[in-house]
């Protein structure tokens, strides 16, 4: 153990992994700001914690545009962030050359980062298309590395 | 390998990690459950194994409350305990204190606990609130750790 | 690091994860493929990027069956594939038997593959059901594995 702290595409890898897990995990209070900005819930005691009103029940328990957008970019980072810490965590063990170790880390954390902005802020296509893209190109250019490592060890 | 396993924070954060992935998981089943019971399919292919009447098919081919209730469990998880496995396992390897790092797994699983009962039971809020801002936090915590441990080390 | 290199189990770990890692992610693609071709978009401004007459607007910003089985498969994905990778790699650590951890490996990735051909193509039950219980069966007997072995380590 002490010697993987020694190490230094995993010093690398830890710090942007936590970036990135970081950022993912915004989303979710993101998310309640905006059921609770825009009065919308998905369940019964999340309403009747804000009206005891039985007419407003009703009301409060809808879908909104900006809670789905902000559920849409959570999911998106489900499906991408996760993949990218698991096996850059292998990716990390099999021992890579630490410049190109480091290329692929940035290049996954920036891109995730342009993808946030462009998914929240709804900026024009294909600036959320191509971000989303260096990220899943990046992930699997390490998934890759992972396979030929073990194979031709 | 050997060493990893001789690391009492290793092996309480495997423990841990085990069992809040169970959890996780059995909320599977748990929809699996509502969905038969409660007749309330997805797929064609899923209602056509319970009936192979027509007119029955729309009718099983329905979203239903319970069903949803525990998807969005399920999808709270996944968001929660997905990134407490992750960045968890990266906050063992940094050698944290012990006790601390047991502080940390429990305050995580047993928020987790609540979070399960508070949802699939529709108790009032802000239990289940309360209960995701406590594994939120601690995960987050745990961000902080590994970020400032590579820093410094 | 090296070391772990030297382990026959880590090394078929990280190749099976890979694939199953590849297999999940290409998910992205496929739904963003049959969103392309049905013209069934979720974001305005993707389908402001397919049409910029606003009466063509609210016809792109629709659900089609095609991208919504395409979704609920990667959504299965998340909730099956994330827990092996996550749990498999601390059954690695454990020190299994290597034919034991092979069988583990094989068994899920095989029922993954088998799970998303029943998925996306339709093929009637039990068959989708079935890949499914077994790749969760594989994931717990890991969890129950991983438990045992800090217990009584």
């Amino acid at each position: 153990m002490a010697s993987l702290m020694e190490d230094e595409v995993f010093r690398s890898f830890a710090k942007y992994a936590a970036i990135v897990i970081v950022k993912m995990m915004l989303m979710g209070p993101w998310t309640a700001y905006y059921r609770m900005t825009r009065k919308a819930f998905a369940n019964e005691e999340d309403a009747a914690a804000q009206s005891k009103k039985p007419e407003d029940k009703k009301r409060l328990l809808r879908s909104d545009e900006d809670v789905e957008r902000a559920r849409r970019c959570h999911q998106n980072d489900l499906e991408s962030v996760v993949p990218f810490v698991l096996i850059g965590l292998l990716f990390t063990l099999t021992g890579p050359d630490p410049f190109w170790a480091l290329v692929h880390f940035r290049a996954f954390v920036g891109s995730r980062l342009v993808h946030t902005v462009a998914y929240m802020f709804a900026l024009p296509q294909p600036s959320r298309g191509l971000s989303w893209i260096v990220g899943l190109l990046t992930t699997l250019s390490m998934c890759h590395s992972v396979i030929h490592a073990v194979l031709f060890h």
